[in-house]
């Protein structure tokens, strides 16, 4: 039997794009990228050959080692870098490449800079999948939120109806958790760790110095950074791991934002409210045993993205506050699976979020319907505000109404109409007044400023690969 | 690039038996299992025909599977078990099997059934698997325990040295820990999910009504549970979780335990303590850059295992605790990861913590020189209690001996005798005092206590497949 | 500005009885139970007078006290015993007690066989308030599963709606859950730390030998323990945190299992679905704003614990998994407020699903009309497998028909009726088909399984206190 | 019994300044200071009088209200600012206030504005406690990279010693991940909550029309936010529960930053060890059983706090991610008290940080003698990379008599000058490389870049209040 893992148990990313961009695979390929890069740095500043970096650059292709036999060989030193390197050397020595190639791979690294560097690697390549569906995703609830600006529902408050609002609100407020946590992801930065065995690089500075290039191993780090497409923090972290934390936090944020869309979006496709529905998509969705049943899936995953994050964003501050000495001793070792199961949950939470953005079918019917269920009492607050001066007996007569009105088979505005003199309100008054769209406060304002920070935040899109 | 994981990012079981029992194709493999034995139970009483089973049995074989694919089509019914159903009819039919087997697969069964049954059987797989290692780690603490019964050493406070006690009591300590909790895992019922669509077995009571067959539903489920060495729980349990947080809880507790062990173990390894080594093994707990450097993996393992749990743990809580309807909307997906991860993280932690308790090197006489570190201050408690009442000055007096003592540079026992009549005290008596080894309370006894219940654990053994 | 807590920020226990039992004032007077016990125990055994014992006992009171002082002097040695020792010999000397007295506190012991045996003193205390209202919630949901198990209602998966089930077995499966839950709690042992210093008991072995005493240290715990109602482990478990993670997650079982009720009774709420509803109270579940909003607090407060405890479960076995040494270094201090507030919320959400299970509103009618909701398409999974032998074009015709009546308007039996002869199907047949009812395969057995359950388990119910 | 809480199992914090700024007197202080700033900000836009505004401000002082009352009625609406309208209403009539002063208070307001505002309110103000001694820890920091910069040491990578460094370096390894929490602390944003029942304003704004008054409620809101000292973030974030997800990982960073840097202290304080001491201070970090014993408690602290942030931080996460509807239900009361705690812990860290960093005892000759146990080996890599060429044999050749160095009893300089020509390298030559002075690589060039950070970041410093 195997010892790969498909995704067959983790159904929020599996068979999406980000499914691919943080597999073993997929990190083993980062690190062999991250040691071909820094040959080829080595190479463009004099220290090595440009065969070398060449040679180091062919065999830097995951498809050329076998990984069940590298995972079997982690444990021996407690990561996966220690026997790719001698899997590495080995591929040099078959490919005919001088032994000075050899030499200069991994050069004055250390097993946590190939590590945590390849970790920001994919962190890049699954948050360049993911950008697509983010910004598909933030795309679908602005134009839900401008089409239904006038579409008016009920807004409920611990489960319960409470008072008027509109869907284009409800949608704004997904918009506005969406776009507050997508740019904390977008100021996290992705750093370049290189520090060498203790985070001092003294093995590469005893290099430099014995080679008498001008080259220093700041500028080095720099073009190493560079050629990764990461940041240069300036300073190895190896056990400050707090780039880590921001990290995953702000993962945790996304997957949290999507998360409480897919749980609107899953109580309003329960038969009984039916104001919303997933877009039906051939073969998505169907129950093996109930053909009459279409389950809400992307929402599903959502949730479920949404249940799973914050054990292994805890597992990630845990690491962080309990780091010791110069290169940690176990909670960095466990950073790894938990920060790219984030990874891969952010971006496959992305990618079900797109969809269902772009293809939610709102049921206005239902949404009025659902709306008129709880009858004028829904605008009680309103009628209380309005009427109290007016009214004989004030607003606790108002009150004693609507009670009347939820306990009896007389609608309140009847009730109402008996005792308020058309004098003081006319009957178009009333009605006026118990007009749920009347009674909006400041809905339209709000969606408005959520569409402009959104409308900012696209103007800094930039064109994507 | 393939989208598979091998386990290189998640050290403490790669490379372990664990490895392979607890993978996407051991899940997979599970749940076919589940299938191909629900069809024998049904061809056992009637329901279908042997050779139905035959056919059924014959394709549920996980090779058969494209599990890409199968991945790939996980999320759009938010789990495996749908699109393996389908995958299973269509190599039924190329099978040239009969349309009757196609029909009595899956009868009456619901995709939680399956799943959450195959959960339980890559459980037994697994724990059975870390049987083995459990045994042994708890039977090398046993020897570790007895055979230093007598081994002096200091014990330790809040990182500080307390008092004398013997390594034997600390080993027993370990046991004791370990003991609680595989006693506690051994205890957890792996009980068969038999319920259909919504736990009422209304298809399977169906067909046998309209069969008129004697066989009742609850004996069919009891000879399910049976066929696949499950326990059988009476009802079903879609929405409740409980089995899953008691399981998950019990794997917490083993991982707990042998996390403490592999911590002590990793302090007790620092050049400055070396109490403790790990046993050297070829290839093993080498550095990549320094050639002298022995590194502790087994330990560092045991404590990535024990950092890695506790968030996978409240996962399967929080499941369990927001758990709605007949059949859970999100949470429940988020056990199966967990869960399985949870299995992988005890088993191959079982692992480490066996080689390294069968296998640690026990320096003596660092034991004795860092007890003696501490000089004679190490038994100010024992001096302070048996002299005080003899003491001129009393025990204040000899609190302020005991700080000059820590200091200056004069032993505390000479401190001591330059105050104290030798008539009240003999030299012999107060170098008796003075003695590490006459202060050590009921640690034998202890010890003694915690080896026989892992001797009356040990008579519970049943042997190994 | 007082440096108090109420529970104003946690309102799934205050104003519980739980309150009163795990706040700090409760756990400082535990703390003085267990001197006090000691003392007791000392005098018993002839190792010091009857005098001290009472006047031990009599400043172990926590009035006596100024608990604002002593959290001030807690961090001085990072836990409160050390001061709260001080402050004890203080009020000896003051109440004019004799020497003896003061020495005989605290005899052998070290602060965390005091801490750690009071916390599972207020455990003790917590769960024996929690037990009545976990036996109220359980009897019930017992009288709930009895009364309504031909309670016809519809059964969701994934919040869609599936067949039709009755609303006892959802009582029932309520109450398997928090039976399994409660039981484990039970079976969870609450044990007497006592160990001394670094668990050897050392010093009160040194004393008893100075004294030339028969009792023996062995003897002495066991005593204790009696004196408390703890059970005696026989080993001190100062670094074996295992008691702890197990109490924990039983707990944490406990309020899982609440917070499922909790969140179906919510759903249920629902004004759409309507199907339950709380017990109106007085002054319970009314909103500030809006006077026609009866909110569902006690299902709002379960739900609440359900998404506290997870969190809190981590954090003992984080410091479980982490321990070092013979007594650790911060991990074992994070316990003691996470198990705390664990028995906390066990306890107040036992009260609240106590006051929910024995007077929830159960609105048959509403259970009904949700299920008519979905129409005869709810039974597609019986029509199939009763007709599809008969049905012309068998089971893909009679499923297209399931589609055309959720499609079009023409209910589904007429539809059906329009293809099948009515020799094959007779109309009385037909109507038997399609009713819910008749379609509850074992429902009842299961409930009645579960009732069995309770019953045993009630059976062994001892009087409360 | 009292229901109070004062910090006694929750040494982190207790004893702290941190410790009154968020009590639950501290949150129902600021609940009152929410309500009354907003009468006051309605005086000012001559919506109520000032005489209202008045007397409002003078009953909202957390004084005059009875917590314990207050705390027993929380559960009835399952929130405090509940009853304590009641209670405020109330206190208004009994001082004689017009009843027009009720009316204007908590006008248009929902309860989750006022406990949202009260919580960003305890947030800055314990922020505020905090900033000082986070300030004074960076500082202590600082000087001691700065004083430190040429103290050699021995880096440690797996609890095993691996090369040289400086002390320096590790200070200011620890001032980089403060610097890089706390500035992500400063920048998270505290909001203003503000939407009335259903964040709608609906409430203000009708009552707004009606008074035609020419203020509008985003003005109003405006105002408000300046009133209290927070920001205005345009639109509600009822179910958007980002904000608070952003402030708890920001405090759960700095916790982790704080909990490295008591990690570390605790390894270097063991005695075997003894680089680090902690200062000491009277009646601090005293054992009730041995005098002898000083224990490290600031580090254990940091420590504690850092074992107990994770668990509270996955509560936040998990709470954003269920959020539902426009209010949520039960989520969001599990935020409350994870915030508070996760404020108090940051706060009460800090203040243990400060006293630690400025006060911590570096002893030089340990630090010296600790490096010198590995002896020359320590510098192997260095070796191998200077003399490999010029060695006979290579590299392959010097591990060996590393290896051999390490077996055996002869210092590996005199293996290395057995077989190297003091032709090729010359007595003074190889007494510099095996210098570990000489090997500390950019070590002072990484001191220099944090301490530039974190003067810039000192410059940014506003004098505190």
């Amino acid at each position: 039997m195997d010892s790969m893992d498909y995704g067959v148990l983790t159904p929020a990313w599996a068979g999406t794009p980000a499914a691919a961009q943080a597999t073993d695979a997929a990190f083993v390929q980062a690190m062999l990228d991250v040691e071909a890069a820094w040959v080829r740095v080595q190479a463009d500043a004099g220290l090595c050959s440009a065969q070398d970096a060449l040679a180091v650059t062919a065999i830097a292709r995951v498809e050329k080692y076998d990984l069940v036999s590298l995972a079997a060989r982690t444990p021996d030193g407690a990561n996966a870098l220690i026997p790719l390197l001698g899997m590495m050397r080995a591929a040099l020595k078959e490919s005919g490449a001088a032994a000075s190639a050899s030499t200069a791979l991994h050069r004055g690294a250390t097993s946590q800079d190939i590590i945590d560097t390849a970790l920001m690697l994919i962190a890049s390549r699954t948050l360049a999948v993911a950008t697509g569906p983010l910004r598909r995703a933030a795309d679908g609830l602005a134009t839900l939120a401008q089409a239904h600006r006038s579409t008016v529902c009920v807004a409920r408050s611990l489960t319960q109806h409470a008072l008027p609002m509109t869907f284009g609100l409800r949608a704004a407020n997904w918009l506005s958790a969406l776009l507050a946590a997508t740019r904390q992801l977008e100021a996290a930065r992705l750093p370049l760790q290189w520090g060498g065995a203790v985070g001092t690089l003294a093995s590469l500075d005893q290099f430099l110095a014995v080679r008498e290039t001008i080259a220093t191993s700041g500028e080095l780090s720099d073009k190493l950074a560079e050629e990764l497409g990461l940041s240069n923090p300036g300073v190895p972290w190896h056990g400050n791991r707090i780039p880590v934390t921001t990290l995953g936090a702000a993962l945790g944020g996304v997957i949290a934002a999507l998360g409480t869309f897919g749980a609107d979006v899953l109580t309003a496709s329960r038969p009984e409210i039916a104001e919303l529905s997933e877009p039906r998509e051939a073969g998505k969705g169907g129950s093996s045993a109930m053909p009459q049943k279409q389950n809400p899936v992307h929402s599903v995953l959502l949730r479920n993205a949404g249940f799973s994050a914050p054990g292994l964003v805890a597992t990630l501050f845990t690491a962080a506050g309990t780091a010791v000495d110069e290169r940690p001793d176990g909670g960095w070792h466990s950073e790894w699976s938990a920060l790219r199961e984030l990874l891969r949950l952010a971006a496959g939470a992305a990618d079900h979020a797109a969809t269902l953005a772009e293809g939610l079918n709102v049921h206005e019917d239902k949404l009025l319907s659902n709306l008129q269920l709880s009858g004028d009492a829904v605008l009680s607050e309103r009628i209380a505000t309005v009427l109290a001066p007016i009214f004989p007996g004030g607003k606790p007569a108002i009150q004693q109404l609507v009670i009347d009105s939820l306990t009896g088979s007389t609608r309140l505005r009847d009730l109402l109409r008996s005792q308020l003199p058309v004098s003081a309100c006319s009957d178009a008054d009333l009605d006026n007044l118990l007009d749920p769209s009347g009674y909006l406060g400041s809905a339209d304002r709000f969606i408005t400023h959520v569409l402009a920070e959104f409308s900012a935040w696209k103007e800094s899109w930039q064109p994507q690969h």
